[in-house]
C-alpha cells in the first residue's frame, strides 16, 4: 500500500494548467472529437484531405454523439493527472453509447493498435476505425468488452457505480473515474448505488471518484437531474456522503482550466483521505468522499442549430445531429465544418499518425487508462489459497441417518477463505449471510461498514470484509467490479429475489461470453452465486418468497459460460464450492436450501458423484444393473431427492418386484448433448443412467419445462416425466410444498407406476394407498390449519 | 374533482390532538400491538384470561415484530386523520414483513371480519386470527394479497413508493400513505422511486405522503440510513425534493402529540398544493410535496432487555424478540407482562370484541384504509372505450407487398386511446415512446413531468400523461399501482432491457395469480406489456442489448395470469393489441419489432389469425390440405416469420414436389396442453396444425428451449427442431443475425430437407444451393465488412 505525502506545490500545478498543457489537452480532446465524428460519418477521406462529398459518407449513419465529447473532455483530464501524479486509474464510462470517444481515447493512446493491430495509428488504420464502427462485423455504438480499458459495457444502464466500487474493493491504489450521465441517474440500481461510500474504506480500499455529467438529455427529452433546481441536486449529492464539486459551462479555454482545478481540488482531497487513514491520523469515521457535477451541453462543440432547429444542449444532439448528410449539402457543408473546426491538421501528421502536441499528454506504458491491468482484471488474478474442502466434511456413515445444515459446512469453508486470502476474497449478500447459516464467516471478517456503529452492533465494523447490504444491485454489481479486477467472491442470495438482479447475470454472462473470443482479455474469476432460502422451504414466507427463476435465466446463456450445480448436501455443496472457487470467466448458481437436511454421501462418494456430474443411487433403488429398470427416478435438488429417495423406499417395500434406478443429477448441465454444453454427458454415458427406453420420472427443484428443453434431442426424450415447482406456493410446511406442487414422494410413486415398462401385482393397490396418504395428509392440513403442525412426513 | 379550503382551524385541531383523541389513538395502538405480538406467539389463551403457559405458545415462533409497532402507530394517525377529514387514504407498507400489523388494523377495523367471516371480532375469531398467522393454510408473515386494503405485497422490497405513486395517478382524490422501510431504503429501486414527485400533477393526480420509518435496523445489522447523519439524511430528501418534518423518540403520549402536529403539518401542506393547483393559483412549478422521517425504535414497546442483551432498537427486534417462550419461563414471563402492559382488558370486552375506546378511531365504511375501494380497484375499474382497432388496419392486398413499422399503428390506436380515456389510461415508456415508434400518442398527451421545461423541448409539460422516466423500474412499477387502483394501461420497452424488471413481472404475476383466488377481490385490469426493438432487429447496438429473456420469464408464470404473443404484423399487432386492452388480470406479454417490416395480413385474415391463436398460411406453402405435408414449417416471431415464409418461398421454386406447410402462431400458449394452460389448443386442433407424425421445424422468436417445454406431452413432440435465438449476437444486419443464430431461411430450408418425411430429387442440389449461399453471404460480410451495407436478403 503506498502512502505518499500530498504536496501542496503539486496541488497548485495540477490546480493551474499552463499554457502548453492547455494546448496539450485541447488538442488531444479536438482530436478525440474528431475521431469520434469520423466514427460516425465517415466511411473514406479520414483526414479530410479533400473536401468532403457525399461517397465519403456511411450509407447509414449511427452511433451517439451527444455524450461523447464530455466523456472524452473528463478522459483528456484524467490523463494528466495521472502524467502529472502517477496515479493508477481506471474510466468507468457510464452514458454507454459515448463508445466512439472511448475507442478514439484508446486509438490515441496507441492501445488500440497493439491490440488491434490492423486499426493502426495511420490513415488506413483510422480509415478503419471509422469503418467498422456500428458496423456488422465491426463493433458496437457503445463500450463493450472490445474496447481496452473497460470493465464496464455501455449497455443496460445503471451499474457505473456498483462496478467502480466493486473494482477498488480491496485495491489501495487503483483511483477508478465514474462518469455517471444524466440517464442512467434516472435508474434505480445507479441511484441506489451511490451509497457505495458507505462501505468504502480508505485505509484499505481504492477510491472512485464520481462525475456527474448533467448534459440535460436523454434520447428524447431532458433529464430529471438537469432540470431540477442546481441547489436540490447539490443537497441530494451530499445527502448521500460528498463533497460536491461543480464545474459548469461550455466557454473554452475557462473550462479546461475550471475543470482542472475542480480534478485537482478532488484528487487533492482523496489522497489527504487515505494518507490520513493509512498513516493513522484518523478518527474512524466515513470520510466525505468528493464528487464532480460537471454541466455541459449535450453535444458539445457539436454543431450548435441545424435547418433552424436548436441542437447542441438538447435532446437532438443524442444520437446523429446531422442526419441528411448524403442528401443534404447543407448537412454535408455544415459537416465539413465541424470536422474541421477541430483542425485535424494540427491533430495527425501526413501519415495519420498523432501529433507530439496530441501525444503529449499520453501516460506511459499502463498507465494509460486504456492499458491498465486492472480493467483486464485476469492478467492480475491470483489463485485463491482454498484450504482443502474435505476438511469440512460431514462424516456421513450411511445416508441420510443425520441431517445438518448443508450451507454452514460452506461459511465454515468461506471462513477459512476469508483467512487465507485477506486480499482478494469478499462474500456479498444482501443482509442475510446469518440467516443463510454462512455465519462462520463473521469469525474472520466483520460486515464491512463506514457509518456509525454502537457498542451493542454485531460483527460490524469499518475494518469487516463481508458486504452486506439491503440491495441485491450493489451486491451483484461489486461482485461483477470485484472479478473484473481480477479479485474473487461470492454473492449469495435468496432464492426468489435473485430475479432482482438476473438482468445483471445476464447482462455479465454476456460479458463473459464476448470475453472468451478476444485473445487479448484474461480469464477472471467467476461469478458465483449462491442461492439459498429457496422456493421449496419459505416455510412462513408466502409465495412472494417462492420462484426459481432464475435456474431458468441462466440456462439460456450459452455453454461457454453458464454451469448450474444442485447439490443435495453438505458434501457435495463442498465439492462443487471449490470447484467453483477455482474456475474462471464462467456464471456458476449454486442452488441449496439453509435448513437442515438430511445428508447423503461420504466425502468420496461426494466427490466422485460431483466429477461425473450426476450418478445412480444404488442403494436407494432395487435396480440391479443387469438389464434395464423398469423405471428411472432422476432427481436433482435438495428436497425433491429426498421426496425421489423416499418414493423409491415406498416402492422397495410394497412393490418389490418393480425394478427401479434412482438417479441424482448434481451438475444440470450434465443433461445437455455435448454439442450443447461441454458438461453435456455423452450418450452413452446418458444412456447408462436413463437407459434409452425407460422412461423416467424426474423429479426437478425448479420449473419442469427447464428439464425438457435440457433433454431435448436426447434419446426418445417424451419419456421424461417431469415434476417441479408449479407456481403452487403459500405460508405452508414443505412438506405440503411438494403436495402441493405434485412433486411430493406419493405423486412420485404413482408417476413411476403410470410409467413403468413392467407392473408388478400390486401396482394398482399401492396407487389406492399413495391417493389415501395425500387425502390423509389433506385432511390433516384441514385439521391443523392454523396450528403449525410439527412437518410431518419431512423425513425418510 | 373536490378542492376544499384548508381550514387553519382544522389544522390546528388536527395539531393538538385532545386528552380523548390520545387516548383512542393509544387504545387502538395498543390494541393493534397486542394482536400482533398474538399472531406471533399465541395458539390459545386469546385474551390472556389466565395466566400464560407453554400450552398457549406455538409450537413453532415465526413473525417479525420489529417493523410493526411504527407501523400501526402511523396507521392509527392516519385514521384519525380520516376521521377528521374525510379524506380518502389507502396504506402501502413498505416494510412488508410488518404483515400481523396490518391484518390487525384490518380486523379492528372490522374489514377482516367482513371479508373472512371466520376471523370474527370474538374471541374464537380472534383465537383463529393469531393461529392462522405463518401457518400451513394460514396468512404469510408479510402483507399479502390476502390482506384487506392493500395493493402492495410485502415480498421483495422496494416498490412502495413507484406502487403509491402509480396508484395516485389520475386519482385526484386519492392519498396515499407509503411508509419506506430503512432497509427497503437500501434498495436500488426504492432509491429510485423518490424522484416519483418530479411527475405528479397536483391539479389532476393526488398525493403521495411517503414516510421513511428509520428504526434504525434490518434483518442483522443497521441500516444506512439510520447510521449516517441525520442532516445528510434530511439533505438527501430535500434533495429528492421533498419538504422534510421530522419526527423522532419512544416517549408516551409525547410521539402521539408530535407526530400528530407533523401529519397535520404534512396534510395542510398537501391540501394546499392541490387547492392552488386547482384553484389556478399556481405558477405551474414543481411542489416541493411534505415528507415525514419517524424515528423509533425498532420493536418499539417490547420487550427492552432479553437475558441482558438490549432488544429493542436493534437488529434483534426483526423477528421474534423472545425466542425460547416455550421452553424458557423467563421468556414465557417476559411475554406475559409484554402482552399485559398493552392493558388487554381496556381494549376488549368479554366477547373479545373490541371497545368503544379502541373502535372511535376507525374510520366509517370505506373510508377505513382496510376497506377502501382503491385498494381493490376491480370494482373502480371503467372498461376502456377503445375505438375500433380496424380502422386503423394496413391495407394490405396481398401478403408482403409493403413494409411498415408495425408499431407506428399501434401508437395510432393508443393516440385515440388516450383521447377518449382522459382519466384512465396511460401508457408508461423508458424515454423510448419516439424510438419505438408509438409518438402518435404525443398527438393527445404530452409526457408529464414536473421539473423545468425549456422552449426547445418538446411534448413534454406538467399537463402530460405521457409517462417517461429513464427507470424500468419506476416504469412497470407505476403502472402496476395504476392497474391496481382499477386504471387501464401499457408498458412499452425494449426487449433486452425488459430483464432489469423481470422480477416485478414475476411479482406482479403473483399477485394477480393470488387474488383470483379471492372471491372478495375484483379483477383489475391486465398488466400489458409491449417488447420492442427487440433482439433481433438491434442492428448498431451490440450483443448487449440483444435478449428475449421476458418470454422466458413470463412463460414459468401460470396458465391464470400469463399470456405471450408474437403477432407478426400490424394487423396482427392491432387485434391483439385490443383484446389485451379489453382483458383483466393477465400478465400480456407483446413481442414485436418496430422496424419497417413485410405486412401480411388483412385485417380479416388477422382478427381471425388472432382468434384461432395460430394457423396454415396456405399461400406460403405448397400443401393441399388433403393429406399431412412432408414437412411443417412453423414460426412465431416478426423476424422469423419472414425467414420461414422465404424458406418456403425457396423450396416452392426450387424443390415443387415436396409439400410444406406453414403454420404461424400468433398466441404462444396455444401450443401448450389445454389441460395446462386455458389457450392451449385441442389435440385435434394440433393435430389439424402440425399433424402428429410429420416433422416440423420451428423458427422462434426466442430461446429454442422454450419451444421444447411449451409441447412437452404433444404428440411426439420429439419431431420438433427449433431454431430461435441462441445467444449469437453482434453489431450486425438483422439477416446476418439470423445467419448468426442458424435461424435464416437457408438453414430452416436445410433442416426442412434433413427432416422431411419424403424427400423428392433435386434435395441434395439444394442444401448445396443452401451452403453456397451462406457461403456467399459469409463472403459478403467479410467483404464489406465496416460497411454497412445494404441489407441483403432481408425481404422476400
Amino acid at each position: 500500500m503506498t502512502v505518499t505525502t500530498v504536496d501542496e506545490n503539486l496541488l497548485q500545478t495540477l490546480a493551474e494548467p499552463g499554457e502548453d498543457e492547455i494546448a496539450s489537452l485541447d488538442a488531444w480532446w479536438r482530436a478525440n472529437n474528431y475521431l469520434t465524428v469520423g466514427q460516425i460519418y465517415l466511411r473514406a477521406n479520414a483526414l479530410l484531405r479533400e473536401p468532403l462529398t457525399a461517397e465519403h459518407i456511411k450509407p447509414r449513419l449511427l452511433g451517439h454523439w451527444g455524450t461523447s465529447p464530455g466523456l472524452s473532455f473528463i478522459y483528456a483530464h484524467v490523463s494528466r493527472l495521472i502524467q502529472r501524479t502517477g496515479q493508477r486509474a481506471i474510466y468507468l464510462a457510464g452514458p454507454g453509447h459515448g463508445g466512439p470517444a472511448l475507442v478514439a481515447a484508446g486509438y490515441l493512446e496507441g492501445t488500440y493498435s497493439e491490440v488491434y493491430p490492423k486499426v493502426s495509428q495511420d490513415e488506413p488504420g483510422m480509415s478503419r476505425l471509422f469503418r467498422q464502427f456500428s458496423a456488422p462485423g465491426g463493433i458496437p455504438s457503445h463500450v463493450s468488452v472490445t474496447t481496452p480499458g473497460s470493465i464496464h459495457e455501455g449497455g443496460e444502464l445503471g451499474y457505473v457505480l456498483v462496478h467502480a466500487f466493486g473494482s477498488v474493493m480491496d485495491n489501495p491504489d487503483l483511483l477508478s473515474i465514474a462518469v455517471v450521465g444524466d440517464g442512467e441517474a434516472e435508474t434505480g440500481p445507479l441511484e441506489g448505488s451511490w451509497k457505495g461510500v458507505s462501505f468504502i474504506n480508505p485505509a484499505r480500499d481504492g477510491a472512485v471518484l464520481p462525475i456527474l455529467h448533467l448534459n440535460g438529455a436523454k434520447i428524447a427529452g431532458p433529464t430529471v437531474l438537469a432540470r431540477k433546481s442546481p441547489q436540490e441536486v447539490h443537497a441530494l449529492l451530499e445527502g448521500h456522503g460528498y463533497e460536491v464539486i461543480e464545474v459548469s459551462g461550455a466557454d473554452l479555454p475557462g473550462m479546461h482550466k475550471r475543470f482542472a482545478a475542480a480534478l485537482a481540488d478532488a484528487w487533492g482531497r482523496i489522497r489527504a483521505i487515505q494518507e490520513s487513514a493509512r498513516g493513522g491520523d484518523w478518527d474512524g469515521t466515513r470520510p466525505r468522499w468528493p464528487l464532480i457535477i460537471m454541466r455541459t451541453p449535450k453535444g458539445w462543440t457539436g454543431p450548435d442549430e441545424v435547418d433552424g432547429t436548436q441542437v447542441t444542449g438538447t435532446w437532438r444532439a443524442h444520437q446523429v445531429p446531422l442526419s441528411g448528410v448524403r442528401e443534404n449539402p447543407d448537412h454535408l457543408r455544415l459537416l465539413e465544418e465541424w470536422m474541421r473546426s477541430y483542425r485535424p491538421e494540427e491533430l495527425f501528421d501526413d501519415q495519420g499518425r498523432p501529433t507530439a502536441v496530441v501525444t503529449a499528454l499520453n501516460p506511459a506504458g499502463d498507465l494509460r487508462m486504456s492499458a491498465s491491468p486492472h480493467a483486464n482484471g485476469g492478467v492480475l488474478t491470483k489463485d485463491l489459497d482454498i484450504p482443502d474442502f474435505r476438511d469440512y466434511a460431514i462424516d456421513v456413515k450411511a445416508p441420510a441417518t443425520e441431517k445438518a445444515e448443508s450451507t454452514r459446512k460452506l461459511g465454515e469453508l468461506l471462513r477459512d477463505v476469508y483467512r487465507a486470502n485477506d486480499d482478494r476474497f469478499r462474500l456479498f449478500c444482501p443482509d442475510e449471510t446469518n440467516s443463510n447459516r454462512l455465519g462462520a464467516v463473521f469469525e474472520a471478517s466483520d460486515r464491512g461498514f463506514m457509518e456509525q456503529t454502537f457498542e451493542h452492533d454485531t460483527a460490524i465494523s469499518r475494518d469487516g470484509r463481508v458486504m452486506e447490504v439491503l440491495s441485491e444491485h450493489n451486491c451483484h454489481g461489486w461482485l461483477e467490479g470485484y472479478n473484473l479486477t481480477g479479485r474473487h467472491g461470492m454473492f449469495a442470495t435468496y432464492e426468489a429475489f435473485a430475479m432482482v438482479s438476473a438482468s445483471q447475470t445476464v447482462q455479465h454472462g454476456k460479458w463473459l461470453q464476448e470475453s472468451r473470443r478476444l485473445d487479448w482479455r484474461a480469464k477472471v474469476p467467476s461469478l458465483n452465486v449462491l442461492l439459498t432460502s429457496t422456493a421449496w422451504r419459505n416455510d412462513h414466507n408466502g409465495f412472494s418468497h417462492q420462484g426459481p427463476g432464475l435456474i431458468q435465466v441462466v440456462l439460456t446463456q450459452r455453454g461457454d459460460i453458464a454451469r448450474v450445480y444442485l447439490p443435495p448436501d453438505a458434501n457435495t455443496l463442498l465439492s462443487v464450492a471449490d470447484h467453483c472457487l477455482r474456475s474462471r470467466s464462467y456464471i456458476n448458481l449454486i442452488v441449496i436450501d439453509k435448513q437442515p437436511q438430511p445428508q447423503w454421501l461420504t466425502m468420496d462418494e461426494a466427490i466422485e458423484h460431483c466429477t461425473r456430474g450426476a450418478g445412480v443411487w444404488e442403494w436407494a433403488g432395487t435396480d440391479d444393473g443387469t438389464r434395464d429398470p423398469d423405471i428411472v427416478l432422476a432427481c436433482a435438488g435438495d428436497v425433491v431427492t429426498m421426496e425421489t429417495v423416499a418414493a423409491a423406499q415406498i416402492l422397495k417395500e410394497r412393490l418389490p418386484q418393480l425394478s427401479v434406478r434412482v438417479v441424482n443429477v448434481v451438475d444440470l448441465m450434465g443433461l445437455v448433448r455435448p454439442k450443447d454444453h461441454p458438461h453435456g454427458m455423452s450418450e452413452t454415458r446418458f444412456t447408462e443412467l436413463f437407459t434409452d427406453t425407460v422412461d423416467v420420472v424426474f423429479a426437478f427443484h425448479g420449473y419442469p419445462g427447464a428439464i425438457h428443453q435440457l433433454v431435448h434431442g436426447r434419446p426418445d426424450a417424451d419419456r421424461f416425466r417431469v415434476r417441479g415447482f408449479v407456481e403452487e406456493g403459500t405460508t405452508t410446511t414443505p412438506f405440503d410444498m411438494t403436495v402441493r406442487n405434485r412433486a411430493s414422494r406419493y405423486h412420485l410413486v404413482m408417476d413411476a407406476i403410470n410409467n413403468a415398462a413392467r407392473l408388478p401385482r400390486g401396482a394398482a393397490d399401492l396407487k389406492d394407498w399413495c391417493k389415501a396418504k395425500l387425502a390423509e395428509h389433506e385432511a390433516y392440513v384441514v385439521e391443523h390449519l392454523e396450528d403449525l403442525p410439527e412437518i410431518r412426513d419431512w423425513s425418510l
